[in-house]
C-alpha cells in the first residue's frame, strides 16, 4: 500500500526520508525544501491525522560504519517507509537519527538515544558487528536489533532469512544444470552477507560440487564500485574461462557487475547466469531484467515494529526472539538452462 | 489493506497484536487497556461480525519416528501443556493426535487431520526432516511447524536457537580454561542435534581449539540408552585419556552418560565437565546439578499457538517466519576452572 509519506515524498520529488525528516522538524532539510513539503502534506492532509501532543515515539537509529552499504538506496528507503508507516498506525511517531561508527562515541550515542522521550529503539544494525553493539547494550529502553545478528548477544533480532535465500538460489542454479557457481561477494562484510555465504556454500557442498577459490569475485557493494571492481576482473583474467553461473550477494553488486560483463561482451544469460537479492525495483527493470531473491522489506518493518511496540507495552513473553523472514525466487530472465 | 484490527489498534494507541490479545481474552494486556479497547472495538462494531461462542479448534500432531526423541519426557509434556494452556486461553481447544512414521501414509494423515472441523494445525516435527514433511504440504489449514526446521520448505517455524545455545555452552567450557572439550551426541539424528552441533564446532573454531574425532561420543537418547552405550564406551576405551569437558545435545544423554562415568569412578566435575542442554527439571536434581541450556519450553508453546491464531485469522503479514526463541545458560555445579 502506497503511504502518504509516499504521496508527499513523489510530489515533491524527495525521498520519503526527507519528508519525515521535514515533517519532524529535523535538520538537514533545506528551507525551501521544508516549506514545499510541508504546503504539500497540508495539502493531502496529512496533519489532520497526525497530532503531535501525547504521541508516543520509536526513535530508529540508523548506524553507519562505511556507508557502503547503509545508504540512500531502493532497499532501505523500502525499509524505512515500512517502520514508519506501521508507527503511525500504531499511533506512534517514528524519529530518525544516525550514529556514526568512529564519530560518536558512547556518550554522543547516549545522547542521541535521550534526547527527548524515547518510548523504543529500532536499532538499524546492517553495517555493525559484535564489538560495534557494545554501545547499546544495558539500555534501559526496549531495544529490537534490524538486519543484523549478533550470536553471543540476548536481543531481539528481526533479520532476513539469509542461509535459506542464497541456498535456494544456488539450488536453483544447480537444478538448471549449472556445475561451475561462484559467486560476486562484497569486499565489505555484514552480517548479512556472512549468512548468504553460509547457504550457498551449504548447497554447493550438499550437491558435491567443486568450489573453486578464483570463482570467488569480490566486488565493492556499490553501483560504480562493483562496475569498476568487475571491469577490472575481467580486464585481468582475460581469457581465462569464467563460471558458468554467479550469485551476487545483492541486486546493487549484481546490476553493477551485469553492466561491466556486457561491456566486456559477455552475454547473460547465454555465457554466465546471474542472481541477485533483495528485488530491489531496478532488478525487474534490467536487461536481461534479473532473477533475484525477493527480501519482504515492507513485512520486515512492520514486523520490528510491532515487536518492538509489545516490548514497550511489556506484553507476553519476554525472552529474546530472533524472527526470521523468509524469502522467495523471483524467476526472470537472468539464468539460463544448460542442457544437460 | 487496513483492518479493523488497526484501527481500533490505532485509537487505543497499542498495536494490533494487543488488540488481538484482548479481544481474544489472552494474558498480557492491563485490565485499563483491554477496557479501552473492547470500548473502541464495540463503537466500530467489531463485536457485530465476530461472534466469541463457538469453540474454534487447534490440531496438535505429535510426529513420531522412532520415539526416541518424542516420548514421555519433561520436556514434551511441558511444551504440551504450553500448547494447551495458550489454546485455552485463546479460546482455542486444543486436540492432540500422533502421526507415526511408516505406519500412517499420507491418505491417513489427511483422514487424521480432517477428523472434525479444525482451524489450525500445530504440528511438532522434532523427529521429522524434509521428506517427511512432503505429507504436510500445500495443506489448506493453516500449520505452524514446531521444533523443528527445513530449510528448502517456505513455512512457518518456531524453533529453538539451537546454534547461539550450544555456541554459548561450549565457549563457556573455554572461558573455563577447557582445551580438549568433546560432545556427547546422539546416535539418533534430529534437526535439533544437527544444529547444535554447528553451534558446537562455531566456537571450537573460533577459538582454534583442535577437535579430535574419537571425542565425538554417539550415544542412544534415552536415560537408559544413554547410559548403556557410554558404559561400553568407557570400557572400551579403558586407559585412554578423555577429554576435560563433554557437551551433551541434551540433558537426558547427559545424565545417562553422567550415571555412567560416575559408576566407573569418574569425578564430575572434577575429572570431566558436562553441560547439558533444555534445563529439564531432573537437572536441578542430580549430583552434582547440572550446568545446562535452559529452553524456554513454556514460552515456545505459547508463540507457536500465538502464530497459529494470528494466521488462522489472517491478521498481518503473511509472509513466513521463522521464530527462533533465544536460550540461557544456566550455571550449576557440573564445570570445573582449570587453572590455566
Amino acid at each position: 500500500m502506497k503511504t502518504i509519506m509516499q504521496d508527499i515524498a513523489k510530489l515533491a520529488g524527495v525521498s520519503p526520508g526527507t519528508v519525515s525528516n521535514a515533517l519532524n522538524d529535523r535538520k538537514g532539510v533545506g528551507k525551501e525544501t521544508k516549506s514545499k513539503i510541508i504546503k504539500i502534506a497540508e495539502e493531502l492532509g496529512y496533519f489532520r491525522n497526525h497530532k503531535k501532543n501525547e504521541e508516543k515515539v520509536v526513535k530508529l537509529l540508523l548506524f553507519k560504519k562505511h556507508g557502503y552499504v547503509v545508504s540512500d538506496t531502493q532497499f532501505f528507503s523500502a525499509l524505512i517507509d515500512a517502520c514508519e508507516k506501521e508507527c503511525r498506525e500504531s499511533g506512534y511517531e517514528l524519529l530518525i537519527s544516525q550514529v556514526i561508527h568512529g564519530e560518536h562515541d558512547k556518550e554522543n550515542v547516549l545522547k542521541i538515544i535521550n534526547q527527548g522521550k524515547i518510548d523504543g529503539i529500532l536499532l538499524l544494525a546492517t553495517e555493525m558487528n559484535d564489538a560495534d553493539f557494545s554501545y547499546f547494550e544495558g539500555l534501559d529502553t526496549p531495544i529490537v536489533v534490524l538486519d543484523s545478528y549478533f550470536e553471543l548477544k540476548s536481543q531481539d533480532y528481526i533479520v532476513i532469512n539469509n542461509i535459506s535465500g542464497a541456498y535456494r538460489a544456488t539450488k536453483y542454479f544447480i537444478d538448471n544444470g549449472h556445475k561451475r557457481i561462484g559467486m560476486l561477494g562484497s569486499s565489505i562484510n555484514i552480517s548479512n552477507f556472512e549468512y548468504r555465504h553460509k547457504g550457498f556454500k551449504k548447497a554447493i557442498e550438499e550437491a558435491g560440487l567443486e568450489f573453486r577459490e578464483e570463482d570467488d569475485i569480490l566486488l565493492e557493494p556499490t553501483l560504480d564500485g562493483s562496475y569498476k571492481d568487475m571491469k577490472e576482473y575481467l580486464e585481468k583474467n582475460k581469457g581465462k574461462e569464467l563460471p558458468t553461473a554467479l550469485f551476487a550477494f545483492n541486486d546493487i553488486i549484481a546490476l553493477g557487475a551485469m553492466r561491466a560483463m556486457q561491456e566486456k561482451g559477455i552475454s547473460i544469460p547465454k555465457d554466465i547466469s546471474i542472481i541477485g537479492f533483495d528485488d530491489i525495483p531496478f532488478s525487474s527493470l534490467s536487461n536481461p531484467n534479473m532473477t533475484t531473491v525477493k527480501v519482504y522489506t515492507e513485512e520486515m518493518g512492520s514486523i520490528a515494529v510491532r515487536r518492538l511496540i509489545d516490548k514497550i507495552n511489556d506484553e507476553g513473553e519476554n525472552v529474546p526472539l530472533k524472527i526470521e523472514i523468509d524469502t522467495k525466487l523471483i524467476e526472470r530472465s537472468s539464468v539460463a538452462k544448460l542442457i544437460k
